[in-house]
């Protein structure tokens, strides 16, 4: 048995703490990061609250191994005096909308081996993608994820103002946008390219450019530019 | 019986092919676009060539009902003297992979309300998801899908760029960018936006530029600035 303690309540620390509670050689306790007068003992503490205040959460905790969950902190900013880790989950959490764990990458580190092996039996007993990540690699993933997933989350949003000015139903869309996603796990994203600027199709940028408004052209001119000519501004 | 003459073997045509042969109360033959000296006779004619060829294989058929399959192309651009229409499936079509029709969405025209049906019939052969569209509305469809399809792939490959130079698996993120095209279908794309630039987070912005190169850091301040302010550049 391994006794996890998380720390926050949140929605990285809401969904995890319901996991924990149905998987297998896990005790769990859910602690508020408000309320830390008596932070009880376990093997392993997880630090599930807002990058700013994982220093200062970490510094009053006293167990044996502490980890935070954040994308963009490193490991040395945890400022427990005991040994250290990194427990990050790629993965977008809503609130109202139910986690598949098994489909969740587990990105994992830890200061020695053993820490090592206990995160991986931790992050096992509730998923099945396990990577080891370094600090500096967690940065690499966590920007890449700004883009493939809050800015494209932006384009989604253009798309849907286009439909609403329009009066057309958005969900035409999800399909679209669901194939999009899925292409890349066969096809990489640069063979996967299509539409007008790739195909230097004139008429149809032409046309396109006549149906936005000023904002929306200049993203639709900066995109074909940038598909045009390797990412070159 | 519908009897379909499909012109045209490239992708779209060869998937529509497939999935007409197994389809109840449906005939279909396939002819290619560069050999239209004998054009069998249809109840509907469907020409699935690229878009500038459209107007030239279309004033070559004299069967009554002739479609084209064009996001971008006008009703009116048909240039058969019989009756016109448009058979637009809004999906992404690749050489290598299985299309499951019953997810993709037939934007469908005609001139009359006989024909409508005829197109509804075909399309119910094969599809599930229905839709009486406007050359007008196809057109905004077809804006809209640039941003969120090839827009969108774009952010994927500079993700996927972002991976290799730090040599990180590209695939830690499918999931990641699988979960934020199924998020749209429960979650409006303006409610799913989370991340540095919605919190402005100015100290992880800051990190991000630093770990980027200056095409990149162009492409992530200018989202950081539509998503900031709503899209005003």
């Amino acid at each position: 048995m391994i006794s996890v303690l998380l720390i926050g309540k949140g929605n990285v620390g809401s969904h995890l703490y319901n996991a924990f509670l149905n998987a297998d050689g896990i005790t769990v306790t859910q602690i508020s990061a408000r309320n830390l007068e008596n932070i009880p003992q376990a093997d392993l503490t997880i630090i599930a609250v807002s990058d700013d205040a994982i220093a200062e959460v970490s510094s009053k905790i006293k167990n044996d191994l502490v980890v935070h969950t954040s994308g963009s902190v490193s490991i040395n900013d945890l400022k427990n005096d005991s040994r250290k880790g990194v427990f990050y989950m790629l993965q977008t959490f809503s609130k109202d909308k139910k986690v598949d764990f098994s489909e969740v990458p587990f990105c994992l580190e830890a200061e020695n081996i053993n820490d090592y092996k206990t995160l991986e039996i931790v992050a096992k007993s509730i998923g099945k993608k396990i990577y080891p990540i370094s600090s500096e690699q967690r940065n690499t993933l966590h920007v890449a994820a700004v883009f493939v997933n809050n800015f494209t989350n932006h384009l989604y949003k253009i798309g849907n103002d286009i439909c609403k000015e329009n009066k057309v139903p958005f969900e035409i869309l999800h399909s679209l946008i669901k194939e999009t996603a899925s292409k890349i796990e066969t096809l990489s994203p640069e063979k996967s390219q299509t539409g007008p600027a790739i195909r230097n199709d004139e008429k149809t940028i032409k046309n396109h450019l006549n149906l936005l408004d000023k904002n929306q052209q200049e993203i639709y001119k900066i995109f074909t530019k940038l598909i045009q000519n390797g990412d070159k501004l």
